[in-house]
């Protein structure tokens, strides 16, 4: 699949994706004006909506279909990593003005609601979950997102990244860290496709296996795309690893080895694929798109 | 049941879910030390654990036991609850260095940390239900639960508190912010109760009628306190909600009018527990003791 196909069908899921979110909030009553208006202020500037491509493409590669389950899965963990996204751009956490291309919400809006509309998102996906999803299958994908989201996943990422700030490189640590802040939200996004798509546990721990290598190359990407892009391009600011003294794979082990690493965590997570033969062709695809991206 | 056997009876219920949060928390794996530290420090201080203590009074009112189940629940909501404290004290929002007798969370550890701390908390709340309980009474409990902390709950009820600042005062308003902001966590506590004991529906729609007119005098009584109390005695700032140009029961309808209100709405809650009979004592006593409390 061309580098071109690839961009096209991730678009086509995120439209699809895009419609469902649009559709959650516009008929979610009782949101005060200025809350409803920040949640819908972030959740419209996009963003490449990749978790939610994964959600949808692991769903039809275990031969679910992509119905309402499989939609909702992916607009809660667009939620999910938009909370992450608008609470880690606050004064306080990495002090962000600039994303998905216009100003971060408590630029846009205040702190204030900055904080509450990050608090709305992460409620919002769960509650989703519950009300539309089958219980057994909204119990299993609620435990799956908030493991990857929670205090051991994507918040302890976010915790040692700030605390590893200006302190000594260490590979161990640093993947540590890309673990919990981006590998297991990808992870997770794997995961909830397949519990859409009715897999069994052994195309589970495939995909969750992909999902992992596939989210620690992506990492490793967006650390290299901070040092070689500019601020236009990513639609966030660029440069701003290095300056915040941020320990990162281009800062460790520079720019030619850290595209290797990535190049090898890609093989990894085409490997985990081979369960599914030709049809995960497309996966395969967006593995290697990752690291060829350009924002 | 007198003033003193309630509050005995508060403090035992406290004791029980106190120990199921010690033992969740302990037992959580792969925490950072720092927001593990956080978490346990804003956890310990406790409170007086008065939604703990209505899950597990429920529970029981409607034939269930206090089992795993309630426990979970009841820590739950507690857990959510301690969140919205550490995000409303933030200096973007309420600016509180105060709470349950100490430092607020972002004083005794930075404003990074306790935003995580309190995100944290929300998720891991969602997450412990999942785990622990059966699927459908966990999915019912996961919808409560967001449904009254969510964006037309909890969260509205703090944006249009902080939007209302200053602002002319309005009893219509005042009571959607009331509703919002605690009646509907105090509803939700009664309702997980219900759910975890098993309740038919007449049970649940009388208890989550009891909740939300609890939750009301609970909020008029904590505006009254505000201004009759002093921080010793609060253990959070006194006085605050005047300088903060606050829209509140006192300063729209004078204390004695307050005090007025917020007994008859002690009266609906009794009334709304007519269906149980004598066996709802406890809970009428804990009403009555809501809005006789001096902290």
């Amino acid at each position: 699949m061309s580098k071109v196909e690839i961009k096209i069908e991730i678009a086509q899921k995120a439209d699809l994706v895009n419609g469902k979110i649009d559709s959650i909030i516009k008929n979610w009553d009782g949101i005060p004006t200025r809350l409803a208006d920040a949640i819908r202020y972030v959740m419209e500037a996009g963003g490449k909506r990749i978790r939610a491509a994964i959600v949808l493409w692991c769903c039809e590669l275990v031969g679910g279909k992509v119905n309402d389950d499989a939609l909702i899965a992916a607009a809660a963990i667009e939620m999910v990593h938009t909370y992450s996204l608008i609470h880690d751009d606050l004064p306080a956490m990495d002090n962000d003005d600039f994303r998905r291309g216009r100003a971060s919400c408590h630029k846009a809006f205040d702190e204030a609601t900055a904080i509450l509309a990050g608090d709305a998102l992460l409620t919002m996906a769960f509650e989703v979950i519950a009300k539309n999803i089958e219980a057994k299958k909204a119990v299993e994908m609620t435990k799956t997102l908030a493991q990857a989201a929670g205090p051991a996943g994507m918040i302890a990422g976010q915790m040692d990244d700030i605390l590893s700030e200006n302190s000594k490189p260490n590979a161990q640590k640093l993947e540590l860290i890309h673990i919990n802040k981006t590998a297991k939200m990808l992870q997770a996004s794997a995961i909830l496709g397949a519990i859409a798509g009715g897999a069994d546990e052994k195309q589970k721990k495939a995909l969750a296996e992909f999902g992992l290598n596939l989210g620690l190359a992506f990492q490793v990407a967006d650390d290299i795309l901070d040092v070689v892009s500019d601020t236009q391009t990513l639609g966030k600011t660029a440069g701003k690893d290095a300056k915040q003294g941020k320990v990162t794979y281009p800062a460790l082990f520079g720019l030619k080895e850290s595209r290797k690493r990535a190049e090898a965590m890609v093989s990894q997570a085409i490997e985990n694929l081979s369960l599914f033969g030709e049809k995960a062709e497309i996966l395969k695809s967006l593995a290697i798109e990752i690291i060829d991206r350009t924002k």
